[in-house]
């Protein structure tokens, strides 16, 4: 058994992720845990628990909900066990016990875990890889299971999860008598690189390179199996081949096309085994889809969909801001990606999307307080055209306590819940850093024991600053990440200003020396206010400019900047202040600005006058923390003068 | 029998209307009837005659189509006998009188007429006024019906008419064993007003009163009918009694909501019937909406209809230009219902609506060769979108040969057939110019005959000379529209310049005089290159303009100003010039200037650096000509500095 990562991180609790952390334990975690249980009232029902508590035959009863439901409690569970690894909670570990005890009883003899199947149609089982997620929920609960062995050294969910992986690596793959079927729904690959990681097991790995690299391949099989189903057509008036990415085997593709979060899923997956396999060719495609994901695709925000039919990617530079799908789980997947992709190649151009699509696309998945959340990630919103235009339908103004398709708050759980293992990472003797988060590693490098503190109250204050304390002297080199968007980095080592360009290399600062105790990296990013343009081909934002401070987007809320965001111009040379407002919410840095906006007496409809312009103030705060203080208008895209 | 209207209006040849009209007779007529008659390889099938001959037993075979295919034969011989009034043609007439004894011979016995019923379900008559368009297609024929006799003085289809109105007049109504229903497509209404006119018998007034007054009664017709019918749930997603009106009496609605063809409709039938019955409730109902529809909901080009789904208006300032549906018909229905506004009070809120749909709103709704179609009339259109956003599906980048809903082209078709119509109007003494058309008018004002000729190149010359000949001289009035858009209007009479202050009500310009052969009114109206903004609350188009010259709204192609139109600004104290070019199409002012476009070299999707602005030239052609050089982006709406 493996260590998926390295070393211990432990955050502090102070800080920005910190608190956040803290709220994954303290609120999400028991809040999902009441909703999986139908113990919140007027909320949409999960019944996901109960789903299981009926296949084990604990409960008389239907099965309730989508065909994935399941996959909610194995988010769940993996969160869960993100949280025991970092915080040992004796409570909550009998809690996930008992729920894996229930989810043992559900599993069948033959390792089948699945209880809508189990429950509702059991001679249904793997005839639709294309629509039915069985694939897709195990993969969860095979992350599941590797999370709370790693989390616990408890074998018991680890090993239902490699029945169940053994239950389906004995029935597809290209091995004799096997079927040659991949998920509709990419995310068993990454669960088992993971289980290979976890039990060295090599047909794991390879398991998870026949689902990618049969992808795409012609005749579909997702076509064959809906013959032998005797299917007369798709019944989903989106599906294409595109949509799941099996239209081209997965390394011709070369855009992002189809359902955002498959999509991400499916690149994340390559990026494991391009790792893993060493394997250049997919290597390859995953930067040309990295470029077109980052480069032409992806919203200010991190955000990824520009469409709500088929929740997905349309073509390059198309990114209405308030159309946008920008599904959570998206960002979230962003965020598997880019970590990945670090993995192969230390390059900020992981590090910096990570962190974009982290501060802004996740974080503004949920509410602060923990128990609402974003399904759907605009960065524009007036509220009555949500209500009122049916093409703005999948738009919600205000985030939500749940959803029938629950996607998104269990995987914002687990993500958040994991957020140490994003921060560092090592190869050889070299130990890097990805995140600006105030916290403790405590590792060793070629088997001398090292520990590194971050303390900085980052992504408000501009100033990092790193101890380092080896057992002993050594000579490794500490590579850090320094984000593309600061203009003006400095970095000191115990008060000594290094010369950073000589120390970059794409993107990280590599200081290579023999580290002691007590030596001091002291590493400034100031953060002015910064204007961000989009390329000129993204007509939709054309003309205007999005905020940013740090690795944070802002936007202009309705409550602070009055009705009608479109009214208001920022001028061309105004400099922005910033101020941290700890009474604003959960405390939060904001920008203010003086700005222009436009009004006219007459209330003509059409009129050869121009408007009137009035000198007034405007009022940023993060993005992340918009729809916290009531409904309105928002929006990241300021008009420019 | 009554004429419509009065006098007779004859079109000069030369002018830009004379050529309009031209095209009209000489290829959009032939054109369609070729089309109806299914003799146009490569288009939507359209089997509308074929239905005819079905149903008259002539011909072997199924009905095909919507069930409203019939009203397109209605409104091609409406179209065609508009054509026979003005300009006769022996050739036309028999053609006519062909399918008029088609028509006849699908006619039941007891008036009813619709070839879907009788061929398809001869018990299914009148059981769905909801869905099934009898009354729509009936008012069609009616109107039809009407507009041959009035050319020709052949009464056979007039009959026809009078006993299909005669059959409806049966059975609906709030008499004894009469049914209380009302069409779920207004348009009958319009049609049995003028049948009244035309006939002078009051039951057909009576019959429209009773389908305007009944709409929005509790319970609805509609689910009565539907209860009947044992229909459990309306099949159309988007249906809600608002869609067609029938959410309230009408008399106590103030806002346009629902499908916006059905709504200008009715709301046109209100103002004929304000004006027969002299209701002033009904008027009042009238002005509300209309300054609704036209100071809220109503796009720059007179487009109407926000958004695709239910074809229909959404909310206030909601005029995003390129999701518009703007379906055609709706600005067709806009003349109308202005027309008729004009008709209860004469004020140039009405005409200048009228001219605005009419040159931009309608006219864009076909080719300039008269064989190619829109059916939506978005305000912007970047075809890769168009090709590639669901929510875009709605739009086609380039007009059609037809449609399988073909209801626009036969409108187009018969309004532009019947624009003398819409010229002149004439109230005791007094005699009205609304639009500004090459042409001459023959009337009699109080017994006196008077002629009234207007020379002019409008839209793109600024002068109009009226020439006087009554046949003795006497005092009449003549009142002339003065349109908003123009800042300096100057009239002068027989050379003497007129204080045009002192003679102006409501927007017309009233001299009265003893009026003598030969004397000349000479209005001038100066046309500079306007730049129009909306109400800052059109959140869509905030910080850009629209030009307008004259009654023209000008738009940018791709042909001319090369791909992405986002990227252009105009400046914000350009001049602009503009120039007749007698070679573009069919000759067309065109506006151009200096602006500017924004470029960046670096290829980055997100950048802080300032976009390159370089000096460059725009052009910019008739809305109304759009897309008549092949495919590629357009917009009315230009960013403004």
């Amino acid at each position: 058994m493996n260590q998926e990562h390295f070393g211990k991180v432990q955050i502090a609790s102070e800080g920005f992720w910190g608190k956040r952390v803290q709220n994954v334990r303290e609120v999400i975690i028991p809040y999902q845990w009441k909703i999986l249980n139908d113990a919140v009232p007027g909320v949409p029902k999960s019944h996901a628990l109960a789903n299981f508590r009926i296949a084990a035959g604990l409960e008389e009863g239907e099965f309730y909900g989508f065909v994935f439901q399941d996959s909610d409690v194995a988010k769940w569970i993996e969160a869960a066990s993100h949280c025991l690894r970092y915080y040992p909670d004796p409570d909550l570990e009998s809690l996930v016990d008992a729920v894996i005890d229930h989810v043992a009883q559900a599993q069948q003899p033959d390792g089948y875990l699945n209880t809508y199947f189990t429950i509702k149609n059991p001679r249904g089982r793997w005839t639709n890889l294309r629509d039915n997620h069985e694939l897709y929920s195990a993969g969860h609960f095979i992350e599941a299971g590797v999370a709370h062995f790693q989390a616990t050294g408890k074998g018991k969910l680890l090993e239902m999860v490699v029945r169940l992986a053994d239950h389906i690596e004995a029935r597809f793959g290209d091995g004799l008598g096997k079927r040659r079927g991949y998920p509709g729904h990419p995310e068993i690959e990454l669960a088992l690189v993971k289980l290979y990681r976890a039990m060295k097991e090599r047909k794991y790995l390879d398991l998870a390179a026949f689902f990618v690299n049969e992808r795409g391949r012609r005749p579909l099989y997702f076509e064959l199996e809906a013959k032998e189903r005797g299917e007369e057509r798709v019944p989903w008036s989106f599906w294409t081949p595109e949509y799941c990415q099996a239209h081209l085997p997965v390394r011709e593709q070369r855009e992002a096309v189809g359902h955002a979060v498959r999509a991400i899923y499916l690149y994340s997956a390559m990026a494991d085994l391009a790792f893993e396999l060493e394997d250049e060719t997919l290597f390859a495609a995953c930067r040309t889809l990295w470029e077109n994901v980052t480069e032409q695709r992806m919203y200010v925000t991190g955000g990824l969909g520009s469409s709500a039919e088929g929740e997905a990617f349309t073509f390059d530079y198309d990114l209405p801001p308030d159309r946008a799908y920008t599904e959570t789980c998206a960002s979230i997947g962003l965020v598997f990606w880019a970590n990945r992709m670090l993995r192969l190649e230390e390059n900020r151009a992981y590090g910096d999307v990570l962190e974009r699509a982290l501060y802004n696309g996740v974080l503004g998945g949920v509410s602060l307080d923990g128990t609402r959340y974003f399904y759907v990630n605009p960065l524009t919103v007036f509220p009555e055209a949500v209500q009122k235009r049916y093409d703005l339908r999948h738009i919600v103004s205000m985030r939500q306590p749940w959803f029938p398709c629950a996607c998104c708050p269990p995987n914002i759980a687990r993500l958040l819940a994991s957020l140490p293992d994003y921060i560092y990472s090592q190869s050889g003797n070299s130990l890097s850093v990805h995140l600006f988060v105030a916290s403790t590693l405590q590792t060793s490098l070629q088997g001398k024991g090292v520990s590194l503190t971050q303390e900085t109250d980052y992504p408000w204050g501009e100033k990092v600053l790193f101890r380092v304390f080896p057992e002993e002297p050594f000579e490794f080199t500490l590579a850090i990440r320094i984000p593309e968007w600061c203009r003006d980095p400095r970095l000191s080592v115990n008060g000594g200003r290094l010369d950073l360009p000589l120390h970059l290399s794409q993107g990280y600062a590599k200081v290579k020396r023999f580290w002691k105790k007590g030596d001091v990296l002291e590493l400034w990013l100031p953060m002015p206010v910064e204007r961000v343009r989009a390329h000129p081909a993204v007509r939709d934002v054309a003309g205007k400019v999005a905020l940013q401070r740090g690795p944070v987007v802002f936007c202009l809320e309705e409550v602070d900047n009055g009705p009608n965001l479109a009214s208001l111009i920022l001028p061309k040379d105004v400099k922005f202040s910033t101020t941290f407002e700890p009474d604003l919410l959960e405390g939060m840095v904001v920008i203010s600005g003086e700005a222009v906006r436009e009004s006219r007496q007459s209330q003509e409809l059409y009129s050869f006058a121009r408007s009137e312009r009035r000198k007034t103030f405007i009022k940023a705060i993060p993005y992340y923390a918009w729809n916290n203080r009531g409904a309105g208008e928002m929006t990241v895209w300021v008009r420019e003068e």
